[in-house]
């Protein structure tokens, strides 16, 4: 079901029942870009720390706006052990609501543009008729305003008990209005005076009159009159004046408020969907959704924090329960079954022996999707096909148990293992973002970090750490990948971070050591271990912060001639279920961006980086993913008992070395 | 007439037919944005220097894509004295050519595209199908990427005397991919000796493997065959060797080279229609066309220079000869009897006296617009107007003359004085930026700087001054603007730079010192000259640039352990009217941006930002205006003859104070 700005109201009950009654919902983004800079592969390095990656993609990822949200409901229907799904796919647009709202700047990336163009998006649903919103902070100060406004209007309440002709008069008129107001209560006068006049249209004048006029008439006429401005054709505002009992008044100024209320919620917009999500509680299942989780919570929630810990408290709040069908598809018992997790290949396969494909129909009233005609990159389709997966995926743990069970609902404990661990492209030792708990850490005692010339390639690599002992000779197998002359010096990894690093990973720690020892003479290049390049890392960021400030200081003090004044450290988060939840002071700022492409988009890119470094690059093969899932094998093979524990450890065991 | 990606080249010879034929052409774009952040009065503030307000739109204003463009081409009958019309209206997006082209990443403003929509804007038309573009530098290096093809293909061209047979073969075959040389050879022969096939298609390989075989081909096969590289339907390539007489394969080169430069044209794109204006000497007409102008070089030619002295040179080549209705509008001896000159209100008044309206009709073929349905805002509708407008303005010079004339053409001598000056809002010490020299330079003597806490409103400001001799009043006459308590202490004007700074202009020389001696011993504000304030600016930008210098060089040394190699400055620009000029390495870089609207735009919000501060700001009020018109109009009754000099000091005359 397509929504837009204009039906969105109409459907937004539609769109609650479905959350309220599902077993669990299927979510996916559409972008209007992924990386403000950096390629793909220098965003998503095979040795970023879950820190890393989340710094990298808050820095180069969020700029871009969510402006497409598919959202899948699906409800299993217990007497036919089939899934009732109803799919939804809004369009979304950050409209100013009004004047003092604020003006979003948001960045589009062509190609990103350009592919979803030619899967035929309508970009005019976004931009002429797309869903606004308001995050927390920006809800909080609409609220505000119209709080204001109304105590200004009505602000006399509680002096109600003034005489009117009483000399001290609460609104501080300047000299040069006195007579416009004079002027004007004297009309108010004719007119609760004269019993024929129901109402006084006054000439349009200024806001600060307007206000002068508010503020006056509430406290020399509290009672008997209802005050509201209207606009003329050509937007000029004048205030009317109409006499009122008191009943009267007060139906009117409901009205009035109700109308302010609905402004509120319209100006709120989609935000009231991911509200009700995250209030439901839940299970949302997406594929590959770290962006889209980052994007989620930064667009409609608050702008991202500064660290990961705080992140994760965040996404705790807003996303209680989440699965990533991509991590799924990488794990035991499924990593085995499954060659191809992009998710396009992913629901062929799972349609496949010995997995089921789901029996999903849609609900009445919504439109079914065909899995034949495609509509790859839709956000409600992409969706849709998460949940397929899942579904699937699912049902096959069940098949592990003794009896087997053909059904595994979103509530079962067998998949609970995968909860709340986000998958973390190309890092192959930590596999998953742990949201539940810290990352892991792996020693990466072979690990090295390298800086050369940026005129090597990786055969450049390949060739100086043949040097070190690394076992000459040619890559056998039928890979596809080309190799160096002079072979391929045993199992190094080359993981480019940009045109003059890159990781390197030996296989054989030993080797560590000589590398680092030889290069200590190199000229050209450079080698530290992973562990040195880490702390080097920080403490670059320490110096570069106390510069920063250093200058700042001093730029400050001769402007201003003042002091000082220190940073004081936002507020941490509460949990944002609640409307009234204070969330640190949000801009929707403009920091250059990269941009990653959300669930496949991102491993689409990966291959066509691939196809043009061809000549140059060989990064991560398909050889090492073969390696691992013989030693994973292995291990289950050890095990062969029928049934699953739910431990996580075993599902998720990462080897120490690769 | 409306022009997109798929009939782009089909009617670009009607544009430059249309751009040969003219007597003038009239632009207008429209922008995905105006600024990245500052509001439109910080960026435009009333006391910019043209250097100051070019690096404001420089660093604000340039990330935002030029996505429409307008161009209407006029040429006078001579016989029925009226003008052919020719509009264009351009739909332009930066959709990559290849994988190897720039990913450009561009700014979008929530209002901006909002403002749009509500035009009835179809964004589909420029994100689905825009035309694309490459500026000059791209469009160099992709033409060298063709170069480098050819010459990789054909590139024993000169090694055609060495024997097929020698063992030093010019191509490196590494050890592994011998064999499947070796084997694309042995098919080679067949073709060769085998007279009935004609043809051989190999299977699809890898990029690095097809550039082994076209090396390997050329020099082994100079002669006889033809080489191409075709896609299956997944995309895969493969290559397909022909067998070709002498004849016969130079005519596929040629056509594989003219296929080639049909691309490469395509990939050039709009850019031809830009390059066909600086090349045609046309007198180029825009309103307020600063940004039209900044945005045009930007996107099309290359990045803007650092300096506006370099930026002017730039303009000068690629805009010989332009001419900005908005100053012409706002000079005389327009200026007395044109009150407002924003586009709308200024082609309506020049319908009527003294002015005439201009006689102008669509060509053959051409839509025309209807003036009284008001397509403003969409850039080609915009460009008419512009047109028109001039047209009166012009024609209206003519009245001066002895004997008068009705129709002065762009060619005429009367309007050189307005040529290469745009206008520039805000400004009233200097209404233009001289692209033809140097600007100019008020003394600005009278001109405060004053930095205060934010709570200060602008009757704060007033209070202080007040107390520095300004005429206490209420200010007279029968100004909408509201005045503060107190009354408005004479003449100053208070030109805000942010919440916390502004410009205060006295009207008295000898109140500065006043001023400036007595907040030294203030606590809570700052008073400095205008002259001090342009002083310490510029020490700050020095010192400035020295720490990040410092801090860059610190870590670059511990991060490589090498030397700090100088920053080389770039080259100059040569003038760009030639495909093979060079230009400075461009980058289409991200930096923040803060968006000015284009022509009229720019003055819809400062109307809307004004209305927003009513209670608070007293800003540029039409007294002042009307001061200077007042003072204009005695220097044009002392100078009675009915003729106009060619001297454009006197229409240019700018009071030293105002």
């Amino acid at each position: 079901m397509e929504i837009i700005r204009s039906n969105f109201k109409d459907n937004l009950n539609k769109v609650y029942e479905a959350i309220e009654e599902a077993d669990f919902l299927a979510i996916d983004g559409e972008f209007s870009g992924i990386s403000d800079g950096p390629s793909v592969s220098t965003l998503t390095n095979g040795f970023d720390t879950p820190e890393e990656r989340y710094q990298k993609l808050k820095k180069h990822s969020m700029d871009f706006l969510l402006f497409q949200f598919g959202l899948c409901s699906f409800k299993s229907d217990h007497t036919e052990a089939k899934y009732i799904m109803k799919s939804f796919n809004f369009y979304i647009f950050p409209k100013p609501f009004n004047r003092s709202s604020p003006d979003v700047k948001f960045v589009c990336q062509s190609s990103s543009i350009d592919f979803l163009a030619n899967q035929g998006f309508d970009f005019n649903k976004v931009f002429r008729n797309g869903i606004p919103y308001l995050n927390q902070e920006e809800e909080r100060q609409l609220r505000e305003q119209y709080d204001e406004k109304r105590s200004q209007a009505n602000g006399a309440g509680t002096l109600s008990y003034i005489s009117p002709n009483a000399t001290k008069c609460p609104v501080t008129i300047p000299e040069d209005q006195k007579k416009f107001i004079e002027r004007v209560v004297e009309q108010i006068e004719d007119l609760l005076q004269n019993e024929e006049n129901k109402s006084l249209q006054l000439e349009p004048c200024t806001g600060f009159q307007r206000k002068l006029i508010y503020q006056t008439l509430s406290w020399k006429y509290p009672k008997g009159i209802h005050v509201e401005t209207l606009e003329t054709e050509k937007k000029e505002r004048y205030i009317v004046i109409s006499k009122v009992d008191e009943e009267e008044r007060k139906r009117r100024e409901q009205q009035k408020q109700a109308k302010e209320q609905e402004e509120l919620s319209d100006a709120v917009g989609f935000s009231r969907v991911i509200h009700a999500i995250a209030n439901s509680g839940k299970l949302v299942v997406g594929h590959n959704m770290l962006l889209d989780v980052m994007h989620t919570i930064h667009q409609f929630y608050c702008p991202l924090p500064e660290d990961l810990s705080e992140f994760k408290e965040l996404a705790a709040c807003v996303f209680p329960r989440l699965l990533d069908t991509k991590l799924m598809a990488s794990t035991q018992p499924f990593k085995e079954i499954i060659n191809n997790t992009s998710l396009a290949e992913l629901e062929k396969r799972l349609k496949k022996i010995p997995f089921n494909p789901p029996e999903v129909e849609s609900a009445e009233g919504f439109p079914s999707y065909d899995t034949a005609s495609e509509q790859l990159h839709e956000a409600g389709y992409d969706a849709y096909i998460t949940g397929l997966c899942f579904i699937s995926m699912a049902n096959y743990l069940g098949s592990f148990l003794s009896p087997p069970k053909n059904h595994v609902s979103a509530r079962s404990k067998l998949i609970e293992p995968f909860f709340n661990k986000l998958f973390l492209m190309r890092v192959m030792d930590i596999p998953y973002l742990n949201l539940e708990g810290p990352d892991l850490q792996p020693k990466r005692d072979h690990v090295l970090h390298v800086t050369f010339p940026r005129e090597w390639k990786t055969s450049d690599l390949y060739q100086l750490f043949s040097a070190f002992g690394g076992v000459s000779g040619v890559h056998g197998g039928a890979a596809a990948v080309d190799s160096p002359p002079g072979g391929r010096p045993g199992n190094i990894l080359v993981s480019w971070i940009d045109d003059t690093s890159a990781f390197v990973s030996l296989s054989q720690p030993e080797q560590v050591q000589i590398a680092v020892n030889t290069s200590r003479y190199a000229e050209s290049y450079r080698i530290q271990t992973y562990a040195e390049y880490v702390e080097k890392k920080h403490e670059e960021k320490q110096a570069k912060r106390k510069w920063t400030e250093d200058s700042w200081k001093e730029m400050e003090r001769k402007r201003l001639k003042t002091q000082y004044t220190p940073y004081i450290p936002q507020s941490r988060y509460y949990c944002v279920n609640s409307f009234t939840a204070t969330s640190t002071m949000g801009k929707r700022s403009m920091s250059p961006i990269q941009e990653e492409t959300g669930s496949d988009d991102m491993e689409e890119r990966e291959i066509q980086d691939t196809e043009l470094d061809e000549t140059d690059c060989y990064a991560e093969s398909v050889p090492e993913g073969r390696k691992r899932a013989k030693k994973f094998k292995k291990v289950k093979e050890q095990d062969p008992t029928g049934s699953i524990t739910s431990g996580s450890t075993e599902l998720f065991d990462v080897p120490d070395t690769w």
